[in-house]
């Protein structure tokens, strides 16, 4: 069985064994991915960091205002961003996704444009989108993954950005199932009191749409372009049997969807750190996913995933690079 | 003040306040550390290796034969072990440094000659070394410190191999005043019985041993070549202000020792991940350094800490290439 054949390999580099810790656990999963004993390195990297308003700012839920969205759009379109500096650090690509902002941008190299809607309608109110809108979401998430593997894209990240975006991807998160005293917490610093009055809209607002009938209906009343698409892409990057490395909390909503439409993704997902808002860790249990790094990062758009890639390259390097015990002529201690 | 000029930065790049997390802390570290409010890429980085035959091997505390230390430094040599394919991956140059591994090595590049002795002597039943040898021990270690830094080495780490590193290391913090109890624990893989008699083996030798006089007394009695080397390193690398970035568990010894001779090395330290060897997360609390992986490695040779540098890496770009709020023309939130 290939997992047997993997196991022999990661035993048999020189090292004690299961001395690489979790790195071995990443080395396996990226090399059952591949289907291959030893893997190989991912030829292009590229991070997707997708990008929408979010109806739900007018219930001030947020720091920062929302003209902010499309000011950081243009950030990143500059590689001014965090997510521009640790892409290039570790030779990635960045892809900005217009899912849903709620300005018209010109035409740019590296913007993509896969806009439902001028930003997802006030959740607190009503259904963030309509029907048609959230099928539309995970097309176009599909869309941008199967061009990312048409492209030669071997090892992807989602990264977000949207102010309103932790509100929304709590929303999403309790709607799927997890209890929402464990998941609500501040995205951006706002005070104590704001954050009371966040639980109490988010509250109102699922009690104003349950029940769910299925993920797709989350998506629908309480979701956002971004995590439509987030989802989209993960459930379409991962059909085609390529890793997407997750970041912080919105995208863990995303992927979190994407689970829940096909169970099987997550054999496919990496959680590239642990962020410092509170649900995040309670997503990644649901998933049975183990963040890589753990940086009480709060920032999103894709950093702490694109940060994990050196951590993911140095995996299968050991996998390929290393002398066996045998070719180095070592003695196996307690293993002979 | 500097620390108000850098913080200043931190805040004024494009993303919110803190935001970064934990790379806030390393970036304010690095900045600190160099005297300059946006610090500079290392030009030039390099793991010390330190190799050392233990004598205590001879009490039954190790999974592996002695001979497994030189045999692994004929790997290092020949850039097929765990530490040659990682700071490749990261750029980095490996110095292995025989400090007394019981073996005559040829000229190798990449070996540096530095043998104390043939192995430190077994503590259990008496000193590990003599007094001349401990300082020979720190010389040793200070003259390759001021070598690289006459070299350009600008951030380094200390990496370690040797059968019966784990026992040395828990002796000599157990020595420098960390309680057993919480620390003893395998290095590689032993059954539970052969813990509980390492435990024992440790514990009588210390009750041999005590009362240590002063850093060099513990280094002399329980110590060994490695430890005092990487101590001596330690000394002389961060007293040109240069950052010295941990291992795993006995180069963590070696940092302790050399933080008991002289408290400000902290400032100039870095602890490259956590360890999964129990008493690790002791010893860097002791030493107020929060590690920057988590991955519960557990091999040594410097591996932790050459991952790491990739972080710190990136930490350093975030200060020299985001763009500003300012300069991106984003408005700033609650900041305002």
């Amino acid at each position: 069985m290939l997992r047997d054949d993997i196991q022999e390999r990661l035993d048999n580099v020189s090292k004690p064994k299961g001395s690489l810790g979790f790195l071995e656990e990443i080395a396996m999963k990226i090399a059952l991915i591949q289907g291959k004993i030893i893997p190989e390195l991912p030829r292009r990297k590229a991070v997707f960091v997708f990008a929408g308003d979010h109806g739900i700012v007018e219930e001030n839920v947020s720091a920062y205002p929302k003209d902010v969205t499309p000011e950081m759009v243009e950030n990143f379109l500059h590689g001014g961003a965090a997510i521009n500096v640790f892409s290039r650090h570790t030779g990635s690509d960045v892809y900005v996704v217009d899912a849903g902002v709620d300005h018209d941008f010109s035409a740019t190299p590296g913007l993509i444009g896969k806009k439902v809607g001028y930003g997802s309608h006030n959740f607190a109110k009503g259904p963030a989108m309509s029907e048609e809108e959230a099928v539309l979401c995970i097309r176009y998430g599909r869309e941008l993954a199967d061009q990312a593997v048409h492209d030669g894209v071997e090892l992807a990240a989602i990264g977000d950005m949207g102010i309103g975006n932790t509100a929304t991807a709590t929303a999403v998160i309790a709607a799927l199932g997890c209890d929402l005293d464990s998941i609500v917490d501040i995205g951006t610093m706002i005070p104590p009191e704001q954050l009371v009055h966040k639980k109490e809209v988010i509250k109102k607002a699922l009690q104003l749409h349950r029940p769910f009938a299925d993920p797709m209906d989350v998506l629908r009343k309480v979701g956002s372009y971004c995590i439509g698409e987030m989802a989209g892409f993960v459930l379409g990057f991962t059909a085609a049997k390529r890793p997407v490395v997750i970041d912080g909390y919105p995208t863990s909503a995303g992927a979190f969807l994407a689970c829940r439409i096909d169970s099987s993704v997550t054999d496919y997902l990496f959680a590239g750190h642990r962020s410092k808002v509170k649900g995040h860790d309670v997503v990644l249990r649901e998933m049975g996913l183990r963040p890589i790094l753990d940086l009480e990062m709060r920032l999103g758009e894709g950093t702490g995933a694109v940060l994990s890639f050196s951590i993911i390259e140095a995996a299968i390097k050991m996998m390929r690079e290393m002398a066996t015990f045998d070719s180095a002529g070592i003695t196996s201690g307690n293993e002979q």
